[in-house]
């Protein structure tokens, strides 16, 4: 299983999505459904095996989180604006400390970033923090390692355009998460993605 | 210098895009912009050595080639939205077989995707096309090779959903132009495109 967390500082906490402006009043949801796009869609197929959650901090009701499941997903194609629907009616719905379904594969609830690590850090899976001063990802996910680190999953904790805060940067380091660098570039989140569902389909498929 | 051209089959050929409807009678436009999104767009900057080119083959009016310079771009946002708004820009103009500026660092001129390989190939670029069944990229792009390769400039030539035509291939073919892998998948042009300058970026820079 490949997990992915991002943090979205401003992204909009309401279903007062309007899809004409995604990047401003919105909080920059563009990026996430960017991040949706690439965590989910290959070309001519979905990737069941990958799980998305964003985590948005924007007015008017921080924080609420969604989950979106690769095996469970219907109907959602890999443009920004019909992503963007689907996050409208999830944002609308009432949360609570639960995850409930808003339309298929597709679940919102009440939770905090750090809840949701702290519950991957509780099943056990290997969880990194991608980080453009991270250790370079080859040297801990490569093809000695691979087969071992799948098998208990993969979560990787993506920041947006202003990054985690001091405080989770110290939250994720008491835990021990590892940080991983991808680029000698600050890249976008959804560029994170792709190029680690890269890497580790090369290693999956040993090319 | 690194150079994209994205042959688009199915792509609007006039200023009638609907941005709502990117994906359906814009024939994926979707797609388009989000290729533009990876080629220029870095967290907090734009790649300045990075030239676009999207030739555009659906109705009415093919085929449309669109051309966009980092070096020149300004007041682009990485949303898809906002990148189709430059691109119906683009598209409404009248074009003839010279290069035309719409809007800073976008041209657009009455040309065909086989004439703008044959132009690079004429000023010596090393010319690749992106293909599931090539060589892997890491047996042609390396450390040993890389500063020679650089010194020509890369081009990448991507394919959309439908890919390219047989004639098409044959005819990259005929002009001794490598297939290179990416990837075990299928990947959408956008994503290979976040692979490359991924590759490309960790060789400039030695990590």
């Amino acid at each position: 299983m490949r997990e992915f967390i991002l943090k979205a500082n401003k992204a909009i906490t309401s279903g007062n999505v309007n899809l004409k402006d995604l990047p401003g009043s919105c909080g920059r949801l563009d990026l996430v459904c960017r991040c949706i796009s690439s965590a989910f869609f290959l070309s001519h197929d979905i990737r069941r095996d990958t799980v998305f959650y964003s985590v948005h901090y924007g007015e008017p009701n921080p924080p609420v989180a969604l989950k979106f499941v690769g095996s469970e997903l219907k109907r959602l194609s890999p443009d920004e604006r019909s992503i963007a629907i689907f996050i409208k009616k999830a944002l609308s719905k009432e949360h609570n400390s639960k995850w409930r379904e808003s339309t298929p594969g597709i679940y919102h609830a009440k939770k905090d970033f750090r809840e949701i690590v702290l519950e991957k850090i509780e099943k056990g899976r290997n969880v990194y923090f991608l980080h453009l001063r991270g250790k370079p990802i080859k040297d801990v996910i490569n093809s000695r390692t691979y087969n071992e680190i799948k098998d208990r999953g993969f979560v990787f904790i993506l920041g947006d355009h202003i990054g985690l805060t001091e405080e989770d940067e110290r939250f994720l380091n008491d835990l021990k998460i590892e940080k991983l660098s991808l680029s000698p570039l600050e890249l976008h989140a959804n560029q994170c993605i792709d190029i680690v569902h890269n890497i580790l389909d090369k290693l999956e498929y040993r090319r």
